[in-house]
C-alpha cells in the first residue's frame, strides 16, 4: 500500500504556508509558501479605488490562488488522507448563497472585500456595542473588539447597505476556503465562538446587527470533517485519494496540538509582534478579571481555552532598535543590543518600564495607554533601556499569569512558541526568571501548519484524538529555560514596582490625557453612522468619544 | 589723568577667568582664562596619594597661580581702582592663622586640601545634621546640603582630627584668596550666610561641629573693601594704583549686577549643567515650601535672595545626545536633534517627562528620584523624546516659579543667562511658552567676571551702588523671548500632567525603590564616623540609611 499523507495549511496575514506530513512516519517531508497577490490592501483596491484610513482588506481570490499553488506543489501525486486549515481571524467576507465572494461581483466596492483581522475601521461599532453591553459579551470581559465579526458586519450594514443586501452569507475566510475546497459550507465553532460570540446555549447573539443571523450558519466542532476535496480541486492540484478537509481553525489556536497544547493546565504562548497566551482548562469557569475571553470546546474539543495577550511585544523591541539604531541594519542592531543587554545583571539598570507601547489588553483593555520608563539617570545606557524593555515585556506576561492564577486557573506547564522565542535566548531566560517557572520551547518547524495537519488527521480518522495526533505529529523535543533562583528573587522585587506603577490611576489618567493632548488632530473617529437604538431600545450616547478607537479617522 | 580700570575675577570649577573694564567708558577691554594646574582631584593627590570615592579636592596654590597669571595678563601697567572676586562655594580649606594652606604643610593628607563644592563625601554628615534638625536650618527648608561648609568641616573633624587640630581657620577659598591678595582676613557675608548658615541674629550655628566657631570669623557685607592689593602682589603682577579688593562673592550670585539683577522682583536664572534660580525680594519672608534657601542682604545689600534650582538641566540633554548620538560628535548631534525638535509642534510628541535624571531639588530635595518618560508608543521618534526632555526641563522651571508664587513672592522680570540660554533658542522659546512669561537674555560677554568687577567698583567707590554699577558696567541690551499664546495654552495642559505625575506618591516611591534595587551594590555610605550625640543631646539613629547620600561609598 502506498504511503498516506496529511497536508496542513496556515493562512497568515501576508502569505499562506503548507506542509506535507507522512502519516506513517510523522516526518515533515515538504513545505511551500505562497504570498498573496494583493497582500494587505490598506490604501487602494486592485482597480485603484482608494480606501479610507484604518482599512485593511484582502482579496478572496488570492486565497484560492495560494491554496492551489501550495496543494499542487506539496500534494501532487500523493495520496492525501486529510487536510487541515488554520486561518487569521476575524477575517470575514460577504458572499452569495453559492459561495461567490461579493468582491468578484463588485470589484470597486471596498465593503465587498474581505475585512482582514486588523481592519480597524469597524472599531467605533464595537465601542457602541460595548457601551450598550449584553449577555453575549459575558465570556469576553464585557468587551467586543473592533477586530471581530460583529463589528465588521455592523460596518457593512451601516455604511454599505446595498452590499449587505446582496450578502447571503457573512463568513470567515477560513470557513469560506473550506467551502470552496469541499463545496460544502461548514463553519468552525472556533471562529464562531471566539469571533462571532456564538455559544452552545445562546447561539449567535441576536439583534446586535440587523440581518446578521440570516447570514451565519450553525458551526461544527474543530476536528470534524467538512467534506472531501472536490474532484475539480483534485484535478487542479494533482492530489490523489479521498482527502478529508477538516473544518477550519483560528491560526493562533490551530498550533496547539503541534506544540504540546492538548491538556488542561497547559499554557501556550506565541511571542511575536504581539504576544498571545492560551490557557487550556478542563471546565469553564467565570472569566477571571482582565482576561480577554474564553470558549468551551471551541479551540479543542472537551477543553476550554482562555485567551489573553499583550498588545505589543516584539514590535516594542523593534521600535527601540529602529529608533536608536546601533548597527548597519535592524538585525545587526538587535544583535548588538542583545549582546550588551546580556552582559547586564537583573536590576542593574534600575529601570522599570510599563510595556504599553501599543496599549494594554490585560487587565485594562485600553488601547489609549502608552509606554512608560522610570528610573532614568545620567548613567543610564541605551543597552540598559533595551534590557528594561525585555524585562517589561516579561513583567507584562507575569501580570497575565497572575490574573489567570487569581481566577483560580491552574497553570502546570508553560510552552512558548514563535520566532522570537527561538531567536532570543536572553528574552526567554528573563521570562523564566520573571515568571519563576520553567519554560519549554518546542523544537518543531512550521508549527502552525503542522497543527493544521493534525486537525486534518483527526478529521480523517488517521488518529483517534488530538492527543494522539500531537504525539504522532507534534513536537517531541522541547528546549527548556529554568529560572535562576537568585534572579527570580531580584525580579520579584522589580515586578512589584511594575505592578504598583501599572495599578497607579494617575499614570493611566495621564496617558489617556496625553493621547488626547497636543497641537495635531488626534483623529478620533466621531460617532459611527449607525442606528442609535441598541437591542434593548436604549439610545446610545451621541458624540461619545470612543476610548479605544482607531488612531485615524474614517473618511 | 590716566584711565582707571576695574578687574573682575571668576574662579570656576576648572579654571579662573578675569576681565578688565575701563571704568570711564564701561568697555570690556581684555579678558584672560587660566586653567588650574591640578584641576579637580578626584582620584589622587599631586603626590599620588589615592583618594576615596566621592572626593573632589583642589589645590589652593593653583588659585594663586591663576590669580597671578590673570592679574598680570590683563592688569599689568594699568591703574586698577577695584578688584572683585566671584568664587565657587562651598569650597573651603583648613589654614593656619597666618593664612598658610594646610595642604602646603601636609601634602599627602587629603583632608588638608580644599574641598571643592562638589566633594560629595561629606553628605552623610549633612544627613545626620538634617535628622537632628535645628533652628539654623530654618532658612534652608530644614535641610543642610553635603556640599556646604558645616558638613565638610564635620568630615575633617571626624575623620582627620590631627588636621582639624592644626587648622586655625576653616575658610572659603574665595575668602582665602582675598586674604592672600590683601593680607587681611575679610570673610564674605554671602559665603557665610548661604554656605555656613550664618545669620545676623544668631551668628554661626554653634555646637554643630566641635571647634568650628573658633575657626570662622565674622563676615562683612558684599561690596565692602577687604583691603588693598599688597605691594608684593602689585610687584608680581605689574598692577599700578591703589587697587581695592572687594570681599568675595559666590559665583552664582556675583553675576547678578552684570545681568540686570539688582531690583526686588527680578528672577535671574543660570541655565547650565544644572539650573539655578535666584529671586530678589525686598524683605525676608518665610521660606516658601520647596524653595531651597534665602538670606537677607547677603548676595546683594538690602535685598534678600531666594535660591532654588534644578539638579539636572543641560546635563540631561547631554545625556540624551551622547546616549543616542546622531552626528559625528556631540555638537553635531545637538544640532541635528535641535533642528528636528524645532520642526515639531508643542504636544505633538504626546510625551511628558519628569526632569529628575539627577534627582529633584524643588520641592522634594531628594537626589534618589530619577527621570521618567510617559506616553511612548510605536511611532515615538528620537527627536520627539529629545523635545520632551526640553519641555520637561521647562516644566521643572515652571514648578519652581509656581512654588515661589505660592510663597507670595512676586516675579516681575525674568532674566536667563549662561551659555545654554544663548546657544539654544528653541529651549528658550519653549521656556517662554511654558512659563507664559517674557524671558530676557542679557547680551554680555563674561557676565560672571563683569559682575565681580562691579563688586570691585562698589568696594572702591567708583560707583555709589550696585544699581549704578549695573547701569554703567552691566548688560545694556537684552534679547527677548515672548510666549506664543497658542503654545502657552497647549503647554498649560501638558504642564498639568507633569504637575500631577510629579505629585504622584507611587511614582516617587517606585523611583526610590529602584534606586535601592538590583543586583549591584548601591554603595550607600554607612553611618558616618561621627559622634552620635547631637547638639541637643539626642542620640542619632544608628545604621540609618541616608535618603540622599552620595552614590558611591566612602572608603
Amino acid at each position: 500500500m502506498a504511503d498516506l499523507y496529511l497536508l496542513g495549511l496556515d493562512f497568515g496575514t501576508e502569505s499562506a504556508r503548507g506542509v506535507r506530513i507522512n502519516a506513517a512516519t510523522g516526518a515533515q517531508e515538504a513545505s511551500h509558501t505562497h504570498a498573496y497577490r494583493h497582500g494587505v490592501m490598506t490604501s487602494a483596491l486592485p482597480d485603484g479605488t482608494p480606501l479610507p484610513p484604518a482599512y485593511a482588506l484582502q482579496n478572496a481570490t488570492d486565497y484560492l490562488e495560494a491554496a492551489e499553488a501550495i496543494l499542487a506543489t506539496i500534494g501532487r501525486d500523493h495520496a492525501i488522507a486529510g487536510i487541515g486549515i488554520g486561518f487569521t481571524a476575524s477575517t470575514p467576507l460577504p458572499a452569495r448563497a453559492d459561495g461567490t465572494a461579493l468582491s468578484v461581483l463588485h470589484p470597486s466596492e471596498p465593503h465587498a472585500y474581505v475585512k482582514l483581522w486588523k481592519h480597524a475601521a469597524a472599531q467605533p461599532y464595537a465601542d457602541l456595542f460595548n457601551e450598550r453591553g449584553g449577555a453575549y459579551l459575558e465570556n469576553f470581559g464585557g468587551r467586543l473588539s473592533g477586530e471581530w465579526l460583529l463589528a465588521k458586519a455592523a460596518q457593512i450594514e451601516a455604511e454599505a447597505p446595498a452590499i449587505w443586501q446582496q450578502a447571503d452569507r457573512f463568513i470567515e475566510a477560513g470557513d469560506w476556503l473550506v467551502w470552496q475546497l469541499t463545496g460544502l459550507e461548514a463553519r468552525s465553532l472556533d471562529f464562531a465562538a471566539y469571533k462571532a460570540q456564538f455559544s452552545a446555549a445562546g447561539g449567535y447573539p441576536s439583534n446586535v446587527v440587523a440581518g446578521l443571523a440570516d447570514r451565519l450558519s450553525p458551526p461544527l466542532p474543530v476536528g470534524t470533517p467538512a467534506g472531501l476535496l472536490t474532484p475539480e480541486w483534485q484535478q487542479r492540484t494533482g492530489i490523489r485519494g479521498d482527502a478529508v478537509v477538516a473544518v477550519a481553525v483560528i491560526d493562533s489556536h490551530v498550533v496547539l496540538p503541534a506544540v504540546g497544547g492538548t491538556v488542561a493546565g497547559t499554557l501556550v504562548s506565541a511571542l511575536g509582534t504581539s504576544a498571545a497566551y492560551l490557557l487550556l482548562g478542563d471546565r469553564a469557569r467565570a472569566l477571571p478579571a482582565g482576561i480577554e475571553g474564553v470558549a468551551d470546546g471551541a479551540a479543542l474539543p472537551d477543553l476550554c481555552c482562555y485567551e489573553a495577550g499583550q498588545a505589543g511585544f516584539g514590535d516594542t523591541l523593534g521600535w527601540f532598535v529602529k529608533t536608536f539604531p546601533r548597527g548597519a541594519d535592524t538585525a545587526e542592531s538587535f544583535r548588538i543590543y542583545d549582546e550588551s543587554a546580556a552582559g547586564l545583571a537583573p536590576g542593574e539598570s534600575r529601570l522599570v518600564a510599563l510595556d504599553w507601547w501599543s496599549g494594554n489588553r490585560v487587565p485594562f483593555a485600553d488601547s489609549s495607554l502608552s509606554g512608560l520608563l522610570v528610573g532614568l539617570n545620567l548613567s543610564t545606557s541605551a543597552a540598559q533601556i533595551y534590557r528594561a524593555l525585555l524585562e517589561a515585556l516579561c513583567y507584562g506576561a507575569r501580570s497575565i499569569f497572575d490574573h489567570l492564577a487569581a481566577g483560580g486557573l491552574p497553570i502546570e506547564r508553560v510552552i512558548m512558541t514563535s520566532g522570537l522565542s527561538r531567536r532570543n535566548p536572553l528574552l526567554l531566560q528573563i521570562m523564566a526568571d520573571v515568571l519563576d517557572r520553567e519554560i519549554e520551547i518546542p523544537d518543531i518547524a512550521n508549527p502552525t501548519a503542522v497543527g493544521a495537519a493534525i486537525h486534518g488527521a483527526v478529521a480523517a480518522g488517521v488518529v483517534s484524538s488530538f492527543t494522539e495526533g500531537a504525539a504522532r505529529f507534534g513536537a517531541s523535543r522541547f528546549d527548556r529555560y529554568r529560572p535562576d533562583p537568585e534572579h527570580a528573587a531580584l525580579y520579584a522585587v522589580l515586578y512589584d514596582q511594575y505592578r504598583q506603577l501599572a495599578a497607579d490611576d494617575q499614570i493611566r489618567r495621564s496617558m489617556r490625557a496625553l493621547g488626547q493632548a497636543g497641537g495635531i488632530p488626534d483623529g478620533s473617529p466621531g460617532t459611527p453612522r449607525y442606528p442609535s437604538q441598541g437591542p434593548d431600545g436604549a439610545a446610545a450616547p451621541t458624540g461619545s468619544q470612543p476610548e479605544a478607537g482607531p488612531s485615524r479617522a474614517r473618511a
